[in-house]
């Protein structure tokens, strides 16, 4: 028992993940995300070299539509030990799926923990809107683009960040994807000046600042570092999960309250990248790839500052000088992103922070010890985790 | 790390509870769950003798409506610091909330968590039928009261139990409500003759055999035993959590499939007694008190049975010697249980086994060291937990 949440350091560790073919914006919708889920996780066991039928605890987040049971039921498990849900919706709520599997296998509540999640977007109907077809709730309440275009008004009021700065983030995301088989924009390069000329979405927020929407299943599999020693794959350990909001924080509905001026230029993660750093006993000087979420460029360059990799205020020319590419300080979503590879909530993040851990990703950097993962940045909670080789 | 999971045994504790009026169905409904929670939590905070700001961390389960991230705002925390939801609906996923929160207290992860609950019943549109207004997924669907009643044929079918042993868990429950100013059924006692006389809602389930449907706000705060041993209130230990589901027991979409006999005739609950006793070192013979949730009471006798009170197929006889009656082997829903004090999934289950821990319950029971509150029977998961006198 710890106050710092150090206790889970290195317990628990990635076996495995797997996924679907990464599809069209509806593409895979006719028969719901159960199928997908259980193909990802197929392909995980697949990867790890277990049986689904020891998979005995299930995590997911955002209102996954699996059923923990069913799936329990579909692979034979003795038993079923333990499920848990992100409590909210979108991307952000990604860290409490990771950080619930990896207390559950490290207390032993539950032997291997598989992190699911299932996406078919047209059902959801959220596409530019504010979800499921509901009316907003409040009249002034925006879509999650003009939300963040706010605060990427702002930090260029503030701070004189550029469109070039958030080009810069679109563009180096892009390339890293053009090398990445399964990324929707495999083999597709695009220019700074594609970018401005790319249609306005929300201003300063233009269509190349945009994530993708993607259909697809995904899965994570968790157990002990204890266990995970004597499996297929090279262990990659949870050196710290942290969530939550700061103080002031706050994006109710979307609309922006009470914040304080600080919180407002940011991606609200600056409690979380205090908490993972104390959990993980690390800094940033540590990290050696981030992946960050990138539902919106700005959000990137806000997240670099919030954990720690340029000063409140600087992302931009940290981000213009070229350190998120390869040989770069901080080579950032070396996948593609939720920008260019595909937009499954985040998983894809997790994904290659094993690679890299791994050594097996298409755009591997030299001397990987530790990824970082940046969960989405959202109303309340988001998340962060640090993963590192064994 | 330990593979029993009893890493956890008596890491947390509960330091305080509070409630809302317990209403009826619909009598809150106008302004939403928030109030009631927000509510419920400060009451909670009295009990306990801490402010709101300092609970950085909250749980729930069944879809709640309340939003982590501006209750978290609300009371002005520092930081949200942990939140997650139970995963599936009904009072199933309880066990997960409690589970959730004792880990991430334990781990360091947050401080005070508090586990939360706010129901308004007719929004949800539940009663009587298979939930939200939904049409049913499939067109043998059934409501609980039908699929239960299925489960309760065969147990009379193969075992002999009989119409009065679920009448003995209705009268003996109504019984303890009748001393619970708290309670809906306060001095209000019925007899055997009035549950036979009650209607057949599906047989061989009558209405006074069903739980009420209420509306009201709940809250259970957690901490570390440590932190606990400093506060108002003497702590009450959580020695084990365990949830889930065994292999071949299904009631997806609220309908059987696949089934084993035994689990057929069971509350599905066999390998939660399993994993709960191991986790906190404890078998039946160190529970002094039991709050089994009662949606329906043949779900009861097959808690008992499941938990090891009796063997399975002689959970009615156990109840008709008066066992659940004060002085009984196993006092059960001493505060009036949802069948006759109030409906809140399970949460009031807990709050009396705390009561009873501390020994300030109104049907108070000598001696009492350890309570045991087990979760509502549903799908996938259910839950239990291992309080004591700390």
């Amino acid at each position: 028992m710890t106050d710092e949440g150090s206790w889970l350091r290195d317990k628990a560790a990635v076996i495995g993940f797997g996924h679907t073919a990464y599809g069209r914006r509806g593409q895979f919708a006719e028969n719901g995300t159960m199928p997908l889920v259980v193909e990802a996780v197929m392909r995980a066991c697949e990867d790890a070299g277990i049986s689904p039928a020891e998979i005995d605890g299930y995590s997911s987040y955002s209102n996954d539509a699996s059923d923990a049971g069913t799936l329990a039921q579909t692979f034979g498990a003795e038993s079923l030990r333990f499920t848990a849900m992100g409590w909210g919706g979108g991307g952000g709520s990604m860290g409490g799926a990771y950080l619930y599997a990896a207390m559950a296998v490290a207390t032993g509540q539950a032997n291997i923990v598989a992190v699911v999640r299932g996406i078919t977007q047209p059902p959801m109907a959220r596409f530019g809107g504010m979800g499921r077809g509901d009316a907003p709730k409040y009249p002034e309440a925006r879509t999650p683009a003009q939300t963040f275009a706010m605060q990427a008004t702002r930090h260029m009021h503030r701070f004189g960040t550029t469109i070039d700065h958030f080009g810069e983030i679109s563009v180096s995301t892009r390339d890293y994807a053009t090398r990445n088989p399964d990324a929707r924009f495999f083999g597709t390069p695009i220019t700074m000046e594609d970018h401005h000329n790319s249609r306005l979405i929300a201003d300063p927020i233009r269509l190349l600042d945009c994530c993708l929407e993607n259909d697809g299943g995904c899965c994570v599999l968790i157990t002990s570092a204890e266990r995970a020693r004597d499996l297929k794959q090279p262990p990659v350990l949870i050196s710290g999960v942290a969530m939550g909001a700061p103080r002031r924080w706050g994006l109710g509905a979307f609309g922006g309250y009470n914040m304080s001026d600080d919180h407002y230029c940011s991606a609200g993660q600056s409690t979380i990248a205090r908490d993972l750093y104390r959990h993980a006993g690390m800094g940033p000087d540590d990290v050696d790839v981030a992946m960050i979420y990138d539902h919106f460029t700005p959000l990137v360059l806000m997240g670099i500052e919030d954990f720690g990799f340029a000063p409140l205020g600087e992302g931009g020319p940290f981000v213009a000088d070229g350190n998120l590419r390869p040989g770069g300080r901080l080579p950032t979503n070396t996948h593609g992103g939720n920008l260019s590879e595909a937009y499954l909530h985040g998983m894809t993040h997790v994904f290659e922070a094993v690679r890299q851990c791994r050594g097996t990703a298409v755009n591997q950097q030299p001397d990987v010890d530790t990824a970082l993962v940046v969960c989405g940045s959202s109303p309340a909670p988001s998340g962060a985790m640090l993963f590192r080789k064994a």
